[in-house]
């Protein structure tokens, strides 16, 4: 089996490693991951542009674009073959609820799962007041492989991957499949004026919580368990396919 | 009524002031738009530095950010009140099946609903040969503010938007409310060598037709109809949640 692992803290943030690590038994691992740091940079692409990739040690390259460009240069560059699972993380923050559509973690399984390829995000559930010492990324990179595991014996649909947040505890409580709820935040623009007198604004609000109900996402994973959300490429509902077409009919 | 525009292609875009200008009868109309063009920056959110908004007229301001920014730096800093909904475009370029995933244009329409304000994204549809001068603009303005006013009317569910696809001619065929499909584009990743040696990529393959079906929102739009696709924020995929569970039980 061959895996492709990416991530979006970048080639030297503290949770890829563990995943690497954690992957190794499973078959041929090679990571693309970012040069820097790329949070919420979301799914966008470097096509304006050129790109670098650099090979700091055997089938390990750090690459000048975003979670996605890894992707897309790995399946279509720099591995040999085709990988059979993606594997994106261990990322430093959840991404629960609507946080998947800002993550450049999930962006970067998705671009896999858009390739045809299954894909397993993983993030590590923490808060943020807590140390970088005090982070379980082995935890969350067992809970990972694990996952990956069952994706490369049974397989996803075409355009689908499995989003898992972890926890941040020595041991699970055990794994939870559930959907996605909503994340909160508190909403800021905060105003203020610059050393010279120009106006300018700081977007962006802690996080507060979880909407969505006990079975969702954000609630399980506060509970001490590890979720497991499978997520689509397609966004149609189709529910309001059929409301919204007696508008126009 | 009072109505948000945004777009991707930036303040100065050929396709926002005839949208902004179709939109004026609907209402109170507020422009916010990035300084410069943003496009594939997909949904990412500048929380890390500063944002600058400048009025280059009244109510109409011009934000060095992306897509999303304007739209969560309009809805909680610019904006007097709250907008009864959210605007996006015209972009130049369609954001048909899977483009949704990368859009500037789609994404500040989805920051718009996940902040529970009904969006509408609108994008032109063309070859990428032809010149901006024999781009329909106004048609798609047309069009995208037709459906504004029918949101406005009628609403829509939380976290929900419109995506609109108008294909660049003078006159529609007309309207059709269809699911998306999959946009095809040849893989490219380019091994080149710069100046002074040293390799790079450059990554991204042109658009090569779609799939999905006769019935899929790119091949109706390639037959000169105006596609909507009703999107959901949440990507979980429900079939696959019980199918996943089986695996963890």
């Amino acid at each position: 089996m061959r895996i492709l692992l990416a991530n979006d803290d970048g080639f030297h943030a503290p949770g890829l490693w563990p995943l690497y690590e954690a992957l190794l038994p499973l078959g041929d691992v090679w990571v693309c991951a970012p040069e820097r740091e790329q949070s919420a940079r979301s799914h966008a692409l470097t096509m304006h542009k050129p790109l670098r990739a650099r090979e700091r040690k055997p089938q390990c390259y750090a690459i000048s674009g975003t979670p996605a460009d890894c992707v897309y240069l790995g399946l279509h560059g720099l591995l040999e073959d085709r990988p059979d699972v993606i594997v994106s993380g261990v990322n430093r923050g959840a991404n629960l609820g609507n946080d998947v559509l800002y993550s450049g973690t999930v962006a970067a399984a998705m671009e896999g799962a858009l390739h045809g390829i299954p894909a397993v995000a993983v993030s590590l559930h923490f808060d943020w007041t807590q140390e970088v010492e005090t982070l379980h990324f082995d935890e969350a990179a067992r809970v990972g492989a694990l996952v990956a595991k069952q994706v490369l014996e049974r397989g996803l649909p075409h355009r689908r991957l499995l989003n898992v947040n972890v926890p941040n505890r020595p041991h699970v409580e055990g794994l939870r499949v559930v959907p996605l709820g909503e994340r909160l935040y508190d909403v800021l623009a905060d105003h203020r004026t610059d050393p010279r007198g120009r106006p300018y604004w700081w977007i962006g609000g802690a996080p507060q919580g979880f909407a969505g109900g006990e079975e969702s996402d954000g609630a399980v994973c506060d509970e001490g368990f590890a979720t497991i959300t499978p997520l689509s490429a397609d966004l149609t509902d189709h529910d309001e396919l059929r409301r919204v077409r007696t508008w126009f009919s």
